[in-house]
C-alpha cells in the first residue's frame, strides 16, 4: 500500500540566537560537530558490508589498501550479491586498474573487451534489470510543502532542505548513512542512490545491458549525477580513495591505460569478515536521523565560522559527505 | 540603472519528435555537439588571459605544464591584477606546490606561515575588499517565471533551467564562457563566479583577509560551492589538470606536504604573452550565447544517447564543463 501524507506542521528551527562579546562561542563546523557527537549517534557498520582491496605497492614500496563500503538493502542488492560472490570466488585477484579518467572515474576488474578472453565469471551469477536501479517507496510518505519530510520505510531518513537540480520534482536526503534521492510520480514513488565522489558503480556496454559487477568504477571528480538511475550504485571508498585518485590517467581509448604495464596489479579483493587476519576492519558512521547529522547537514549549508563571510543557505547532497570513521582497534 | 523586466514569453523549446527504425539519427551527445559546433560558434581566448606553469618535471623525466586561464572582466579584477604583476615580476619561478588535500584543492605558491621568512611581494600589489566577491549588474535584467533569461550587462549570457541548491533565490548560468550565480536582491542584484573543479581561487587567511593572489589553488574534487562568495575565484585550469589531481595527498596539517622533498618545483610561471616562444598558446571556448552552446546544455541535462536509459532533465552548473580546446597551430 503506497499512501501519501501531506502534513501541516514541521518542527520548527532554532537558530541561535546572536551572542555578544565574550560570552559568543565559536560557531559550529562540520568537524566540531562530528568530534562532539556522542557514541550514541554513531552505528557500525558490519564488516561483511566491506570489500577489502589490496593493491600492489607503489613505487615506493608503499602499501595501498582500498576500503569499500557496499550498499545496504533495499538498494542494488542483486550487483552486490553478484559482488560478493565474486570476492569469495578470489575472482579480482591477479586483474587490474585499468582505466582512469580525470574529474571521473578509475575501473578495475579484468578489463578486457574481447568476450572470447574475458576471465570467466564465478557460478551464481545474476543478470539483474535495469528496473533495480531504483526502489519503489510501497509505504508511508510524509510531505511538508510539498517535500518528503518523513518516509516510514526508508530507515534513518534525513531530507535535505535544498533544491536539487536532478529531481527537480523530487528530493535529496540521507537514508542509513547514504545520499539517496526520490520523486514522487504518479505510477509510485521510487527512491535510489546517487552518484558522489568516491561513490563505486557497475560500469557496462550499452543499454539494456546492466553490467554484472566485475567491472567496478569510484568516482574521481565532481558527482556525475547523470548517472544516477542509468547506472547501479553499490558503494562507496570509505578509505584509500587516494590509492584511486592519485593515478596516472589513462591516454587510450576512453581512459583505458593503452600501456599495459601501467596497470595497476589487484593482488586482492576480500569481503571484511573474510580478510583472514584480525582485528577484521571496523568502522561507522553518523546515522541519519541522529541530532548530531541534522546540525551536520544544518552547518555544511551554513558556515558561519570565523573563515566564512556568507553562508551559502543550502547544500547538495553531495556536499553533505556522511562522517565515517573507523574504530580504534581495543 | 537598475531596471528588472518580467517579460512573459520565452522560446518555446522544441524536442525532437520520435522517429523509428532506420530513419532516426543517432541522438546527439555533448561530444558530437562540440564537434559539429560551427567556427563562428568558438571565441578566441586572449593569450595574455592565460598563466603557463611549468612544473619540474615529474620522476619518469615527463614535462608537466598546467595551463590556466584567467577570469574576464567584471570578476575578481583586482585580484587578477596582483596575478599579473606576480607573473611579470616571475615571482612564482622557485616557489612549489606544497599542498594537496583529496577531494579538495591542490595549492602552490611560497607556502610560508611565518612572515618573517615569507617571500617579499613585488611592488604594485594591491589590498582586496571583499566586496568585490560578487559584482552588481547595475542594467537591465529579464525575468521568466522568476527566473533570470537574460541581462544586458553580463555578456553572453545563458541561464540554466535547472534550480542550485546553493542560489535559492537566485539562478546560475554562463557567461563569456564562465559558470556563474546570481541573485536578486532588495539591495541590488549580484552576480559571481562560481568554484568547479579545476577553478582557481585565491587561497586566503581568516576573513577580513582576502589573499593577494601570490597563494593559489585549484579545486581537484566535487565542486565546492560553499566556497563561493567567501574566497575570490580568479580562473580555471583548463589544460594540465592531472599535472595537480595527481599528485600525493598531503599528510601533514590542512595537507600541507609534511616532507619538504614532496613539495613540487615550479619551474616558472608566464602570462601566455610572455612564454618566450612561438607560437603563444592559443585555446578557444564555445560562446555561451550561441545555438551550439544552448544545445549543448540542454542535451548535458537531458542524455538520452544509447548508454542512457533516464534524462536527469536538469543539471548542475558545475556539470556542464564549458568546451574549450587547443587551437592547431598553423
Amino acid at each position: 500500500m503506497r499512501k501519501t501524507i501531506a502534513i501541516a506542521a514541521l518542527a520548527a528551527f532554532a537558530l541561535a540566537a546572536p551572542l555578544s562579546g565574550q560570552d559568543m562561542p565559536e560557531p559550529p563546523t562540520p568537524a566540531s560537530i562530528v568530534a562532539a557527537a556522542p557514541a550514541s549517534d554513531w552505528r557500525a557498520i558490519d564488516p561483511a558490508d566491506l570489500l577489502v582491496m589490496t593493491l600492489a605497492a607503489d613505487a615506493g614500496g608503499n602499501p595501498r589498501q582500498v576500503v569499500v563500503q557496499l550498499l545496504p538493502a533495499p538498494f542494488s542488492q542483486s550487483w552486490v550479491g553478484n559482488i560478493r560472490t565474486l570476492a569469495k570466488a578470489h575472482w579480482w585477484d591477479g586483474t587490474s586498474v585499468y582505466r582512469v579518467v580525470d574529474n571521473w572515474v578509475a575501473q578495475w576488474g579484468d578489463g578486457e573487451d574481447d568476450e572470447a578472453k574475458a576471465k570467466p565469471l564465478p557460478e551464481g551469477m545474476r543478470v539483474v534489470a535495469e528496473s533495480e536501479y531504483t526502489v519503489p517507496m510501497s509505504c508511508e510518505v510524509y510531505l511538508f510543502e510539498g517535500k518528503v519530510i518523513e518516509d516510514r520505510c526508508i530507515p534513518e531518513f534525513n531530507a535535505i532542505e535544498a533544491v536539487d537540480a536532478y529531481v527537480m520534482s523530487g528530493q535529496t536526503g540521507f537514508t542509513a548513512g547514504w545520499p539517496v534521492a526520490m520523486k514522487l510520480e504518479p505510477e509510485g514513488n521510487r527512491v535510489w542512490p546517487v552518484h558522489c565522489y568516491g561513490s563505486v558503480g557497475v560500469a557496462r556496454n550499452l543499454s539494456p545491458d546492466t553490467g554484472t559487477g566485475a567491472e567496478l568504477y569510484a568516482v574521481i571528480g565532481h558527482a556525475p549525477r547523470a548517472l544516477d538511475r542509468n547506472i547501479a550504485v553499490v558503494g562507496r571508498v570509505i578509505e584509500g580513495i587516494e590509492h584511486l585518485s592519485t593515478l596516472p590517467r589513462g591516454k587510450g581509448d576512453a581512459g583505458v591505460y593503452d600501456d599495459p604495464a601501467l596497470r595497476v596489479p589487484i593482488v586482492s579483493v576480500r569481503l571484511g569478515n573474510e580478510v583472514g587476519q584480525l582485528p577484521q576492519p571496523q568502522y561507522e558512521y553518523l546515522a541519519s536521523d541522529s541530532a548530531s547529522f541534522a546540525e551536520y547537514v544544518r552547518v555544511r549549508a551554513n558556515r558561519n565560522d570565523p573563515f566564512y563571510k556568507v553562508p551559502a543557505g543550502g547544500v547538495d547532497v553531495c556536499n553533505v559527505q556522511v562522517p565515517i570513521r573507523r574504530v580504534p582497534s581495543e
